[in-house]
């Protein structure tokens, strides 16, 4: 990791982003949608540029070796990566920068913050790798019962304190970032191999507090089955669990923290279950002639109990949006990896599967393969994408993405209803048409969750409008149609309508109890998830 | 299953039992141990002579078609099947008899049960097949603040109501025993393949509400990982939650009530996901010198990604006691079985994974390898091992087993020091030398889940404080060493000391605040798990 600050408008560091080469290669493909040679594009504002309004509280001497209410602070801290998001940022909107950021250096410094924030009647909102893409941690409380808003930015506890080898455990800080905890395992030989595409602009605590998706497409999924035990501070005090392999001893108290969103507590430390490194690969593409029958292969791979770890389908719209196909063909990135044999058995075995259903292997096999022909042109771009935006949005496109799951038998005609919604959304909010697509990222034996992208050209002055009908109109279908709306996106602020009709009213009120017990001031993350 | 009913002492039906060969074995085990010809042997009372109290509350005509207060039906809800159970039935004890037995058809009746139960401060207790080993069945409540006792019978809500063959899942009543689901689901060629030891007389809603640990020794355990979706009544109102391959929207509701125990609802339906019949099959047992080198080549197949469906190994002193074994060797019980593929290249690896450490198969390996051999005795001697309580504890003999969770990393010295403490309390509780096994049920990439067994030979009229002292030092030790106090078995009222111990004091504050929300009259299994 380079020592440049991160962006306060964008992915990552100031000296990262795309190349010209990469760029000219994704405007290209919108030049082409949209039959446009160039877009009206906006300068982003910079930081000494923007209005702040003064702290609406003052930070008390006690605290202020870790906490500062600087501008670059505020503002770096107002904004998730959402599409919204980035708009607003554009727009110069920083109605809801924090009034202080915290950067806690242990337990007793989130206690101490706790306590000042209750006493001056702030809300306080977690703050791990700031990717969220659903208002997660945007302190917005205008209109609520907050007198000003912190920020708990959890970077300074980042340390693997302890390995364990022989249970292939290990003991992390919950604000380690992706590749500074991968990079304190390695020497072990061990890996936590979660990559979800945010992975190098996100931490461990921010994972499990909102049921992240990682890297293995199939079986072991969320950060959720990784987690042996947690270290939670609330403003009640700290609770820790067991370290446990298993338990049936009441509900799991872990899972009531998991997918907390930091609503309960902050994720101080967590036990996480570890892997060995790989030293086994087979990986290869398949292409198939249409994604419903990329689709059947990957039910039939997945209920034939043989774990790839990576089974992603990619439509042929989306696949020539990455440049993997031409997009006459969906594409089948299958993947099997392990530290301990070869995967030769289950690739072979999942390859029939793939026949069975009109699937065509590419000829590359072997252990490189997930980097090689379209698996690797598809994972280059995946893990590229997050830089795309920050040039997208100036140049008045919208493009988001959405996620969810469904059983198997309600799959195909859920996909074209939601497919149908968003692209007459589209239509009717901008006057355009625009490209709607969709890909697997996990897999299940009873069913997929299908990540949806969408691309359209929207009109500078509207976009959040434009944006806010498109997503409506998704959501609502996607809800309507039994589906969830997030598989690993988290709810945040931006989900809470659909969230609040998909979940049971009852649970609800539950949940509110809890944390009416846990946080009784109401101050933890407010708006998100769930009301105080 | 015969049209008998269920015997109000003791397993199963009152048509069933050990053949007498089958007592022979096992007390010929018992005389040998402590060395006695005979055991003095008391009669149990029979459901006629036992002193009962007139029902503290009488039922309303609008609730008679479905409910009770007939003798019988109230002594066979008085107790689940643990020792102490076995013990105060013998004594013929029954103060806990509930007032009125319900035996609802459907939802309506359930929440009318509820209202009424409200109506009369009585508490409710939910009941599934009434196999609790842990006072989860009990309606104990005297000193409390409950006028009358009402016991839930769930058997008449036992259908499986629609399969999707697609997904793979079926919609199951909560009142469904283990054989009738399985018939149920036998002619779509799918199985729920839940197994647990109390298969036969345990519920579908038991299981979800108690974590109930199945067939599978490895991967999917608990009865957790089936769910897809459930529905709840509760006091203030019925819940569902979505059918979803998997969710990241928010805390997940399903966890909130799997492991409830009935405290905050009752299952009256799920969806549940299936198996595949399984069409192939690769099984043996392994002998090894030591119970710990077992348990390392255990370790090793379950850190490289095996996921056998069977992996159980018995020290040496239970695979004699069960006859699988000379007394001289540790038994593994490993298998593989698919709907979908030949398993051969996994057994071949996991049997490596034995060789390196020391273990030597049995020449049998095949389809049927699971009946075969010590593989096959042990089997027949798991299922029909719960028939023996009934028979034993009249004998003044103490047996009972205590299951717990532990990593790796501790899992030896953890081992050593349960097991010491456990013979050590049954020295000092009944003078005599007894006897304490153990073996493991289900096993973790982080650690296993040891379950013990232990044998005293105790003294009738003290055999209660006898059994009390030995479970009390046991568990202590557990808890100290850092184990769970129930992997399977749940919490109850029994195992409640060493939990509230366990699980962390702000949790426990939390779920009893979500209790009150969902349960505001505190009626729900009052006693169990936590505290109103």
């Amino acid at each position: 990791m380079s020592g440049a600050r991160l962006k306060h408008y964008g992915w990552g560091r100031e000296d990262e982003g795309m190349t010209a080469e990469e760029q000219a290669f994704v405007l290209g493909r919108y030049h082409a949608k949209f039959a446009h040679d160039a877009f009206e594009t906006k300068a982003v504002p910079r930081v000494e540029d923007l209005a702040l309004r003064a702290p609406r509280v003052a930070l008390p001497s006690s605290l202020a070796a870790f906490c500062t209410s600087e501008r670059y602070d505020r503002v770096a801290h107002t904004y998730g990566k959402s599409y919204p998001d980035y708009v607003r940022a554009m727009l110069g909107d920083y109605d809801s920068a924090p009034d202080v950021v915290a950067y806690p250096r242990n337990e007793a410094e989130i206690s101490a913050v706790m306590d000042w924030a209750g006493g001056v009647s702030a809300s306080l909102t977690p703050f791990g790798g700031g990717s969220s893409v659903c208002g997660g941690v945007e302190p917005r409380i205008d209109g609520l019962r907050y007198k000003a808003a912190v920020t708990l930015d959890l970077r300074n506890l980042g340390k693997v304190v302890e390995v364990d080898q022989i249970s292939r455990a290990a003991l992390i800080e919950g604000g380690a970032f992706g590749p500074s905890l991968e990079n304190q395992l390695k020497p072990h030989g061990v890996t936590l191999r979660h990559f979800p595409q945010s992975f190098e602009y996100s931490t461990l605590g921010g994972w499990i507090a909102t049921r992240s998706g990682g890297h293995f497409a199939s079986l072991y999924t969320h950060i959720d089955d990784f987690v042996e035990s947690l270290r939670v501070v609330t403003p009640r005090g700290i609770l820790e669990t067991r370290r446990l392999p298993g338990s049936g001893a009441g509900p799991s108290p872990d899972r009531m923290f998991i997918g907390s969103e930091g609503t309960l507590g902050v994720i101080s430390r967590a036990w996480m279950r570890l892997q060995p490194r790989p030293k086994f690969r087979a990986g290869t593409s398949i292409r198939f002639h249409s994604f419903f029958g990329a689709a059947r292969a990957l039910r039939a791979i997945a209920q034939a109990g043989l774990y790839p770890s990576n089974c992603r389908i990619v439509d042929a719209q989306e696949a020539f949006n990455t440049g993997a196909a031409d997009g006459s063909v969906a594409i089948m990135v299958l993947g099997f990896e392990s530290g301990d044999h070869s995967p030769d058995a289950w690739m072979a075995r999942a390859l029939e599967c793939c026949a069975d259903h009109g699937g065509t292997p590419e000829a590359a096999k072997g252990s490189d393969a997930h980097l090689e022909g379209a698996a690797g042109i598809w994972r280059n771009a995946f893990i590229r994408m997050p830089y795309a935006r920050e040039f997208l949005t100036p140049a008045g496109l919208i493009n988001d993405t959405f996620e969810t799951a469904i059983t198997w038998d309600r799959f195909e005609s859920f996909h074209d209803k939601v497919k149908a919604a968003t692209e007459r959304a589209i239509v009717e909010a901008t006057g355009l048409k625009g490209e709607v697509t969709c890909r697997f990222t996990h897999v299940y034996p009873d069913g997929p969750a299908p990540y949806f992208s969408f691309h359209a050209l929207g009109r500078h002055g509207a976009l959040l409008e434009q944006w806010q009908a498109i997503k409506n109109s998704a959501s609502d279908a996607l809800i309507e149609a039994g589906g969830t709306i997030t598989h690993h996106h988290a709810v945040g602020r931006d989900h809470r309508p659909w969230y609040d009709r998909q979940r049971p009213d009852i649970f609800a009120a539950a949940l509110r109890a809890a944390k009416r017990e846990l946080d009784p001031q109401g101050m933890l993350n407010p708006g998100v998830l769930i009301d105080p």
